[in-house]
């Protein structure tokens, strides 16, 4: 790397034989990779080359050696499948990204897989390819910059203050995640949000006038935007474009022209939007861009020095930041420790004392305990932030005394999502990936099938969002089935990396909510119930401590003599465990050696050791589960053979009535519960 | 009803007190009813009864007689809350629905539960509730509308010709999935779709600056709309906006300001959105409309007499059309009696013998396998329609020979979607709901996520709508976890109604299309493979007829030589049954008593008898389960004791690599598959 070279980085005015280098070594390093895995899409590097190259030269602020920085300005490629743009560009300007794992694309153990994945590649913000979430996930970006500027930046000492860039598609204008997330946007006024939209007019089935023939840019007019269209394939028009919307205090929409698959025979054509060319086509590709036909993954010395750049002007950028940090420690010393822990991730010292205990013997519904306790622990643990889809007053997720997360007060930490389960989901996702926060969202869980698909790629980031999923089940009653979850529990426990947690009291939730914060690897559900749930009294004889709650099972009743040996085991969660209390109750007062596990957590108990599991739940005992759902999975707990055990739950959806007389009809019953017990007792 | 009134109930001018009549009418029952049930929303239906009576009383085309017209308007109340709104003009204008029903609103058994259901009262042409989709399912309607008016109208013979209308709220205007409706909507230039969106200002939150200040008005200008906006509370104005849209070719969005609870000591304000008045504000209520306190429910004799006209007015609405459909019978009986036989939802005779059989030994991806069965089932099945959300070509959804839906081109079976998958969804089931059609729609099986809120509803409804969810697994390789469902057909299994079935062979897709196109009560997901699958020799010995996987489940091999009583049985779906197979058959060869049993469907097996069941998976046996997913459920086959059975599967996400190369790293091999059956034969 010893090529010196005149022009500086960030040059605003570049020779354009170099520039024309630099973007032609993108594009070609994303032909070569693609041909090489023999699959992926080279068509949108080689139409944004040019528009990326700009934004990465001349504004977007990162340090290569510090891919963590925490106020460097974030990328992200919503158009995932574009993924060796971003490669191209990580290896290029000095990230930990060696050559190798580019000419390794797609293949097993790479840094480099098909779509950015965040955690593989150093610079990846987030995991992109499913179209629209990344549009949103930068919207939660966004915000959690906005709120942590409002509360810790001092006069004089922004020390937060970065932007928010992406690489939106035509596919990601169409989700309607997207939609949703930008009209959040706009509502909120996100003026650090500034996004290239790669307008090709091409997606895979064919032109977008298949199907996309809305006035796009006059929609995100409506939305509040601020919308411009250039020549995306004209740098200097791209970097104008930029300069505008950065002073603009909309969020921006920078609709960037391009051609799908420059300088292939077929650009512009569908054909270019993936899959590899025949070799022909290659060739004749690097023939009109006089780019070498070898060797593959050429670099050219001048184009990696001129790039190599990026990492003093990195080191520069960060150290001016790293100054006025200094200072602003100096000036403002509490806010300053107070920020840092928060950046680290850290949870104040002994927030979980604030945990509130409930006192047996009432009743309380779960989700009112799960409001009692996000507001027993919001004045300690003063990043933890959210709100709910429109449905604030039933999620219980307000913390009171606190203002609105809106234009005019940033500062607030309630949020109002509006009717967007899908948006919200994705937000809080990029609200977790920013760091410095931690984001909860509530819905009915009924709806969490809206969000599901920003629900998997949180699991898959395994970044901590906590989902509060309120009005759980038939209990919902009169509002009925469309509104009534009978899957959703099952549905959601199938999603690897989320943890799952149906508590079954006021204090079992207080359990929930320290099993969530605790998480710093993935994601937790907390399901909670409409109706009211008996506070149980956990002093009184064989009623298992809450606090056992963490490990996911625990004994919460044990009926037997022998308690090493019960005759049958009840397996419950949430609502049903009273079923299954008052059932073992009775079948113990007639002798029977009957016990009750709660198991609010299927993940958490499978994580604890297997004695512990078969201390638990005794492989010898009959078993009966009684959850208010579809039964699938619960073979798991009570085997599939109808003379040892019986999962009694629902094969159908709800109905609309009164609590009480969708579980009596539906045959959730105590009587009901007895007689599965007996039944199998008495084979 | 001996009352006689003068005024025609369409009349364009009618008296100014007999309409406030009419008006508080509905509004009180409204407000009776959620007072009876002590829950449900009077809000929307104080606001938004005079323009739903506008809409009734001069544009709707509708016969209470005879609910099941098939070209009548369709209405939805895509705000589902107001349900109320609904129940009381079904009862008003001579729908079976007595008053006695809406007395019993939200109890058990009762036609009117709390959000408006399909199927249970005459007169609700779907379901509603969760939002957005209502407004989805109407662009589906108005698509069957014009693709039926397409293909079998005649000049002069307009037998297909109707307005499908909704009421929508701004809840549905912020869905994602009814922004990508109505994106596809202005694309295809639906006209014959009338929205009244009840522009309140009020959510549950409060009121809609605090989420919701874009310029709504103007988006739907962007998608293509032709959008109006008035008092909704004057019905010269709503019913001249009407009259309007219907002269408009472009769909219309018609703006309806109104006071949420008008009437109310709080109208218009969020308070009146959901829940009971305190009896105090009821009695104001009604003072301030002047209407009597007692009794509840009350039904002024002119009200009912008036509003009971429409029954006359339908029939004779019904009878022109008959008179329409008789000559058109007459000059044209081939189409007339084709669409008869659509309308009543048949099938045409022998359809089953286009069905392909794929001679064995080759290979082929079931996706294609779907494809080519798709192509030989539509030229004998004329109203097999559907498409992909932008994946057309990945998805083999295209009808070959036919051409696009388009505006130019409406008679086309071939749908471009977008990427819009969940508009799709929801689109797919008003399709299906309005009759006459069979619609299908694909996308890759991950992103079945984004779509999960309508499947869930279709299954709820009970229609038949065929989803095509190809790239079904790990196998997709080079793509990534992003794009790789693992946890997807166990998610959808736990849907109630909903048929998953995931052929194993190309022989296997034939049946599963046959089943779904079979079944009429809800709809079927074909879960297809990206990758090629070896087509089985069904003619060699011991491999079971392809025809039985229309069971869900048979032998598929036997090396027992007792085959009453296999030692251990496998148990396997789609790409992994060959996995199972090569396992069996190399145990076979040393003189194990292993079966392989192919599982495609478990709702269709466990539709079966007992007998079968047991036959095909005999108790007795050890039991070894491979599917390329979280095995979550498997245990209801497989058992949950480790010495009797064992689940081969993932409990993790994929990763990017060459698919042989995931499925080897994740252990999905037939060494891992012979190792675990190995292990249980020996204990």
């Amino acid at each position: 790397m010893s090529v010196v070279t005149a022009a500086p980085f960030d040059s605003p005015t570049l020779d354009p034989e170099l520039e024309e280098n630099v973007v032609n070594t993108i594009r070609m390093l994303a032909l070569d990779a693609v041909q090489a895995a023999n699959s992926g899409h080279a068509g949108l590097p080689m139409g944004m080359a040019t528009a990326a190259l700009t934004l990465w030269r001349r504004h977007l602020r990162y340090s290569p050696t510090n891919p963590e920085w925490a106020n460097r300005d974030r990328f992200i490629l919503s158009a995932g499948h574009g993924s060796m743009l971003l490669y191209a560009l990580l290896n290029l300007t000095g990230y930990d990204l060696p050559l190798q794992q580019l000419k390794n694309f797609r293949q097993w153990g790479s840094q480099t897989p098909g779509h950015p994945e965040y955690g593989h590649a150093p610079g990846v913000e987030t995991t992109t390819g499913p179209l629209g979430q990344g549009f949103a996930n930068g919207v939660g970006m966004a915000i959690a910059e906005q709120w942590l500027a409002a509360n810790y930046n001092r006069p004089g000492f922004d020390v937060v203050s970065h932007h928010v860039f992406a690489i939106v598609s035509d596919g990601d204008l169409m989700e309607g995640v997207a939609q949703e997330a930008a009209s959040l946007a706009g509502h909120l006024r996100l003026g650090k949000l500034i996004y290239l939209y790669d307008d090709n007019r091409v997606t895979i089935d064919g032109y977008t006038d298949l199907a996309f023939t809305e006035d796009q840019y006059r929609r995100f007019e409506a939305y509040g935007w601020h919308v411009q269209k250039v020549d995306g394939m004209d740098s200097a028009a791209v970097d104008a474009a930029i300069g505008a919307a950065k002073q603009d205090p909309r969020p921006s929409l920078i609709g960037c022209t391009t051609i799908i698959g420059f300088g292939a025979p077929k650009q512009g054509e569908p054909d270019m939007h993936s899959d590899p060319l025949p070799a022909e086509e290659v060739a004749q590709t690097k023939a009109s861009l006089e780019w070498p036909q070898d060797p593959t993954f050429y670099l050219p010395p001048e184009v990696s020095a001129f790039c190599l750049q990026a990492v003093d002007r990195g080191k520069r950028l960060e150290g001016d930041d790293c100054d006025l940090w200094e200072a602003y420690a100096a000036a403002h010393p509490e806010p300053a420790a107070e920020l840092a822990g928060l950046l680290r991730g850290e949870l104040p010292d002994g927030w979980e004392e604030a945990l509130p205990v409930f006192e047996g013997g009432g009743s309380q519904a779960t989700r009112n305990a799960s409001g009692d306790t996000l507001n027993a622990l919001a004045p300690v643990i003063p990043n933890l932030i959210g709100g709910s889809a429109d449905l604030a007053p039933s999620n219980k997720t307000i913390i009171s005394g606190s203002p609105d997360f809106q234009p005019d007060s940033y500062s607030g930490r309630n949020f109002r999502f509006g009717v967007r389960e899908h948006g919200m989901g994705a937000v809080l996702s990029g609200m977790a990936l920013h760091g410095g926060v931690i984001p909860y969202g509530g819905t009915f869980l009924v709806f969490s099938d809206y969000m599901r698909a920003s629900v998997r790629l949180a699991a898959l980031m395994g970044v901590p969002v906590i989902y509060i999923f309120t009005h759980d089940s038939i209990g919902v009653g009169e509002d009925g089935p469309t509104h009534q979850p009978v899957e959703h529990v099952a549905a959601l426990r199938a999603i690897p990396n989320l943890t799952v947690i149906r508590p079954a009291d006021a204090n079992e939730v207080t359990q929930a909510w320290k099993s969530a914060l605790e998480n710093r690897g993935g994601p937790t559900a907390l399901i909670l119930s409409r109706q009211n749930l008996p506070v149980f009294d956990r002093t009184a004889v064989q009623i298992g401590a809450a606090d056992h709650a963490a490990k996911g099972g625990y004994v919460f009743f044990d009926g037997a003599t022998n308690p090493e040996s019960p005759a049958l085991v009840f397996i419950s969660s949430g609502s049903e465990l009273e079923l299954a209390y008052a059932a073992a109750q009775q079948l113990a007062e007639s002798g029977a050696a009957v016990r009750v596990v709660s198991l609010p957590s299927w993940e958490l108990f499978a994580a604890q050791s297997a004695e512990y599991q078969r201390e638990v739940l005794p492989p010898d005992a009959l078993k009966v589960s009684v959850e208010a759902g579809v039964v699938q999975g619960w073979e798991r707990w009570v085997g599939n053979d109808p003379a040892r055990g019986a999962a009694i739950g629902l094969d159908r959806f709800g109905a609309s009535a009164p609590q009480q007389d969708v579980y009596a009809n539906l045959g959730l019953t105590v009587e009901a519960v007895v007689r599965a017990a007996q039944a199998l007792l008495e084979t």
